[in-house]
């Protein structure tokens, strides 16, 4: 199996949804038991003996233990692209040599259930996934593969300002108390402070202003901070410089709602394979959450990135090169000829 | 018929709603056909002429033209206060003498119906309203009544801005097009220029992030502008500076929703009267639109405000002080007294 054959059964994947024109397959639809039969069949072809666990994981080994572990899942968002999670199961697939097992996790979207609850004995010794970038830096470098190093830790936070609702017209500046002239200084500050500090990102995504009409000052601004880096003490620094403060009268509530450390992968095995295979090593965090991220608390685990296009991810447009797919295969490859469980 | 006479009715009328335990007096609705009868009740009680138009105002006249109209509405908007326009009217009643008229005009919270709509033969020669201030800057100069000079001028603007949706964890802040970021700098630029020009407000009251969740980065803000002075020339260049520009990639589109010029009212005669009857005079702009505004098209037309307590309008709360109704009382006879039609 080549890099095309790899791009075209996630293609074949694409067909197993819910919604007819997009691709929507949650955890526990009937598109999805589907499509992990689909899978269990391309595993029992590639020689693997194959279990479905209780969860819906898919499994399939060959060899003899200690194994390999390779693979993601195969569960997506609504409206998804084609190779987010998938890419990496069927490039696992692909991959079938050594001593390993193929995993196809049964959900990482919402929870990650498949990976939380994948029963692990001593047949495993070490993880391996492959993964779309679903960020734009690979491209913006004019590299095919990244090394991922981490997974970032992350921060979130609930905002509220309260200042008081007034008549647009009728209320001079001085005597406002105005929310979102609060919030939208605070975002400014987040922004700034997200600059000053190397591989920091931090967002406001939602912001709700009530009462929310042209000609009446906002009383009440709710917004999210999310905030993320590789190093747990930077990100807890960032945090602290973007609390919201009172200000114009405003008061400001800010609630954590998560906070989530960062977790170290096993990159120098893939950093090796990269080389060898003639690829540019480009060491990198990872902004989201993956698979990897689970398994790396019992488990040395390892992540490869692939090129997103675009930077696009959970969007119909997401794509993957097939140059990108095949670079990874080698990578894969070596990675596998190389691994001795330690 | 003194101050407390006045407040009493303005609470009577509150009972004329569509939604009991609450103020809610629209046009052409039942509660609102009642309270006009009753309105022509106490105005034929006063000696009055009264017919009620065919739009619903409440027209009673008394001596010979020409003749100084006075009144204000009677429409309420939802969930309403007692005294907005219903304590001009309540006013103009009590203070019948002299040749006038006394008008209850039947909307003027969604479109001056009322006033627009009213037919002026020459037998008016000026109009005169009271009218609660609806803002906070009475109260918070220690005076009970305003001598409004004008109505402001008034720019609406819908604004978007569109930059690119992105995942908060993957996209590093310098490869982002944050359309949020966008708009709070805008938002913060917008409230530095209102500061800088006196007598000028500026409030974005609206605003909506989308895809508007707390890990996506937002791809669209859309929000409004309202800009407000009674001189339209520092109006419009309060607009040109606040006028939003392309920055991080996103762009913007400045879209005008309402351009409103100042109206100039006849406060000479309200400032003598003020003063004869002992009390300070100040003169202020009115930052919301009144019936006045609509009548100075066609006559001399005069405004007083009295002090809204904690600047509170459109809401139950909304009040007025029974010696500011007395001082208003008194304003109102000198007026009448001392006024000739010219």
């Amino acid at each position: 199996m080549d890099a095309r054959d790899v791009i075209r059964r996630c293609h074949v994947m694409a067909e197993y949804t819910e919604e007819p024109g997009h691709i929507t397959r949650p955890y526990g639809s009937t598109s999805m038991a589907a499509a992990q039969q689909q899978v269990a069949q391309w595993m029992d072809e590639a020689g693997l003996n194959v279990e479905i666990d209780a969860v819906g994981n898919v499994r399939g080994v060959r060899g003899a233990a200690p194994r390999l572990m390779i693979g993601s899942h195969i569960d997506t968002v609504p409206h998804a692209g084609a190779f987010d999670g998938v890419l990496g199961v069927m490039m696992a697939i692909a991959l079938c040599r050594g001593p390993v097992e193929v995993v196809a996790f049964a959900e990482e979207e919402v929870s990650f259930l498949g990976s939380r609850s994948l029963v692990l004995d001593d047949s495993v010794a070490a993880y391996l996934e492959f993964h779309i970038e679903q960020g734009p830096v690979l491209e913006s470098l004019g590299l095919p593969l990244g090394v991922v190093e981490s997974i970032v830790g992350q921060s979130r936070y609930d905002v509220r300002f309260t200042g008081r609702a007034g008549h647009a017209g009728t209320t001079p500046m001085r005597l406002r108390n105005d929310a979102l002239a609060a919030a939208a200084e605070w975002i400014g500050q987040v922004e700034r402070a997200a600059h000053e500090t190397e591989g920091l990102v931090a967002t406001v995504g939602r912001i709700e202003a009530a009462p929310g009409a042209a000609n009446v000052i906002a009383g009440e601004v709710r917004a999210t901070l999310d905030v993320r880096h590789a190093c747990d003490s930077v990100r807890a620094a960032a945090v602290a410089r973007m609390k919201p403060q009172p200000s114009r009268g405003v008061t400001v509530e800010f609630t954590p709602t998560m906070n989530q450390p960062a977790v170290r992968l096993d990159a120098e095995p893939v950093a090796h394979a990269v080389e060898a295979a003639g690829f540019p090593v480009h060491r990198m965090p990872s902004g989201a959450g993956h698979d990897a991220m689970i398994i790396a608390r019992k488990l040395p685990a390892s992540m490869l990135f692939l090129r997103s296009p675009g930077g696009i991810s959970h969007h119909p447009d997401e794509t993957v090169l097939e140059e990108d797919v095949a670079a990874a295969l080698a990578v894969g490859a070596r990675f596998i000829d190389d691994w001795r469980p330690r």
